[in-house]
């Protein structure tokens, strides 16, 4: 596995959308495409999302702290829009083959919610195929990895094999799909195997790596709970990445939508960018 | 349907369980048995679980506000009991027809959880279905109540056709299942229909209507939000009822196990009680 | 102490109010005036808030549960009302003389911030004259009442004793105070003596008592955590009562004002009612 | 002022402290002393806290998401400690003089409680001094500046001029104090101009500035809401600084006590650590 080994320089990373819709009639929304508290010390010019044509927001934060916007797109189309700056320590994923695997009795009480199954990480279904899998490979980052690694070879990625209704189960069973479907699969493995996971969506450019010949899109990998902490891990590209930016975490696509709409509702627009920057933007200004 | 036409007498309602179980190593157990904290004012004697052999147990609070407890289960056997005194109004489950369903901008953030689909509740796959037989139903109160005749008519109750996996689709299409699937396939169509609907698990006694031939088991019922507060729903007696006394709320019934364990779990016994005891109990003491 | 030694009859209360406030320019506020969570599935016709004019407002819950309204009111005068209708068991406040005190260690987590300064609470200034006090008290239930009554007998009641700095150090030092004071005072000192204490606002009528002969106001009072639930206690009246109706817990009463306005305002009417109605009305309605 | 004007390497900060208490009965204890959830990401050796002699610990996050600990600590003594490895960017703190600073009417709900009083930051008290001082200060980081300065400018430094009561009150009328006290007066003035302000604990090493003579000890400053996102002022140093670890966040010092000891404790050791390491330390390891 390809791997950066030194420690990066801090970056800074333009990062933005532009997404439109359209509405046949007046229809609640709620977006979820605000940077996560984690990272927001780091924004050097604010996500600030902007509606066109101009609408009230109310602003809260979901059971999983989130960051949401509700709003009521009018009949007609609207454009939501941002465009920020944010700071990046340049290192890639961390990789600690040393964290090791919390005992569920360690485990803090707020992880536990993410051991158990939801809509697309059917863990009742996987129990008996995780374990059979995994129960003999070594506690800890050796098992996340080994999970990844199977998904990474179990199923073939294809935009074709995409559907909103799949599930990890499914996955499995078609042996394909995309980065969504092996994050959902590697997730419910780990929960079977008593290991927290849960789903990331973000930002995710191709710094370090060659560009990809997909138009860019928003990402999603997974997290799992080792070592007293949260690390990424990413059964799609199995390789650790420079300039995640995460927008919402949750048990999985289902808590995270970017947009959920109440009602008929088209895309028409979907623009995502991601790039890193000059360092010497002259951000960073003298007080006094 | 019938109906208890005048407002209770205050009574107070004996509850508990002695549950225990074997295993063949300490195993890590979560266990969701506690009183909800909305009822909790109520506790007469408090509804302290004991375990034996004696365990140290960690408290905590769940996303969703139910009180959880944290154990490691000896190897061997261990006995988890409570046995508890609730003041109740004696009032039937609340019925307000005029009850108004909030348009989805209205409603309060922390209800929008509960139109998702979760692990049981498929909302993607059961969306079209809904809206073909209910999209014509008054808005509110009777769209609910819609609902639930169908639920109550579509499937045949049957202790045979119960399983863990089962979900609201599962339950749909075979047109059978227990209290649990009833309450799934109705929480899963008022979501699609843009009413929040939470599952509850609790006690439910045979206070006002003829013993049930079954031996007692803790109960799973709905409610949804309307008028400004959650309403409690039954689609399985779809009647109102005496004494239900909540334990725990989730998206569906993977939220709300009412034990959980990290390994293998023998269930050895299992009795439940809920009982009327006279109101002259001496409870009320005077303080001078 | 008298005390009504029967158990209730279940009834029906109208409880609302009617405020109005002037403001030089737009003023954004906060209002927190809706019936707690834990006593909204007893509210039979619901607690809506009306603005005149009409205004947009943003509903969230803080971080003690308290549901809150946020608005920007107009420039010039602004009408706050509601009106509803809260079914009640009729039975006054709990009194449990055998509730014990939870050793620190057994405390639930969440209780444990209802253990600190706050405020109007300084538990560091109160710290050795509570241990003085009431260190040879008997835990529990006779500790807090030892506490009501001491600081019953030693606060003198009086309208002209308010003020909106005013601490439970002043109110000890100063020997008079109004409702809040008492409930300040109380919950310092239950806080030295490491049992929780909340501050609480609410409705609270003169059922059951002689009427006052000062216009109706909101009230203050506070609970104690002991025996496994908060259990009410009032420090100013000392005596259990009938129907009071929570609006909002908090650490003090700068938690929990019913209006905070972040600017100039000027409170122009204030009119509160809380008045036990005929069970008959006719609000529990069949469903079929 | 001087300002770091390029951006940082990585680097990795080796923090940690050993503290030792005395008990002369067995007690309740609880610690926060956990890097802040925002910053665990960073972690590349965990934070374990280990306890001799070795005690249960159980683990919960506070109402402002602090991660806390609690523990029965024998008669006799305690020993508590910690030794752990976190990635910084080695960039100052952010200075963002374009953050603007947001109407009340548009800052998110959670940000709110950090408007108001609490025990040690009396905006009551201060509200006037505030505006008559501050009123025509330009709004947003030149506002929250010019309280720094004044702030920086008012207190005179002093060890001698500690006291655990002393409250923003009392250092604006004695004129001196700790950074404790510089952080609670700014806080308080912040909050009269309603701008979010919260009091934070943590490691802050002399990292690009001369060694302080005084030993080594946990630091507190604040963070005001501007822009969208909290950023860190420090009224005390009154300069942007390289390698803060935040350990809590809160009102002000009652919620984020190091340890707070329900009982007579004793502390007899006090140690803690934080030194920029070897960035070539072999910690990021390949995986396969």
């Amino acid at each position: 596995m390809a791997l950066t080994q030194k420690f990066g320089q801090v970056m800074q990373i333009r990062i933005g959308f532009e997404l439109a819709y359209h509405h046949p009639q007046p229809t609640p929304m709620v977006v979820m495409l605000s940077v996560r508290e984690e990272r927001r010390h780091d924004l050097r010019r604010a996500d600030t999302i902007t509606f066109t044509p101009s609408l009230d927001a109310a602003h809260y934060h979901d059971a999983f702290g989130n960051r949401c916007l509700r709003i009521v797109a009018p009949a007609g189309s609207v454009r939501i829009s941002a465009d920020a700056l944010i700071e990046d320590s340049g290192a890639p994923d961390a990789v600690f083959w040393d964290a090791r695997q919390h005992p569920v009795e360690e485990l803090p009480h707020e992880t536990l919610r993410f051991l158990l199954g939801s809509r697309y990480c059917e863990t009742d279904l996987l129990s008996n195929i995780a374990w059979q899998r995994f129960g003999h490979t070594p506690l800890g980052w050796p098992r996340v990895q080994a999970i990844c690694d199977f998904v990474h070879g179990h199923l073939q990625f294809g935009y074709a094999h995409a559907r909103p209704t799949k599930t990890a189960w499914d996955a499995f069973n078609e042996g394909r799909g995309v980065c969504r479907d092996f994050a959902h699969l590697a997730i419910a493995l780990c929960r079977c195997m008593n290991i927290p996971a849960r789903y990331c969506t973000g930002y995710l450019g191709d710094i370090g790596v060659p560009p990809a010949d997909a138009p860019m899109d928003f990402s999603g990998w997974f997290e799992a709970y080792l070592g007293g902490r949260w690390y990424t891990f990413d059964a799609r590209h199995n390789v650790p990445r420079i300039g995640r930016v995460p927008l919402a975490y949750g048990r999985d696509a289902a808590d995270v939508a970017i947009s959920t709409s109440f009602g008929t509702s088209i895309l028409t627009q979907f623009t995502v960018w991601t790039d890193e920057v000059s360092q010497r933007a002259p951000l960073l200004q003298a007080t006094g």
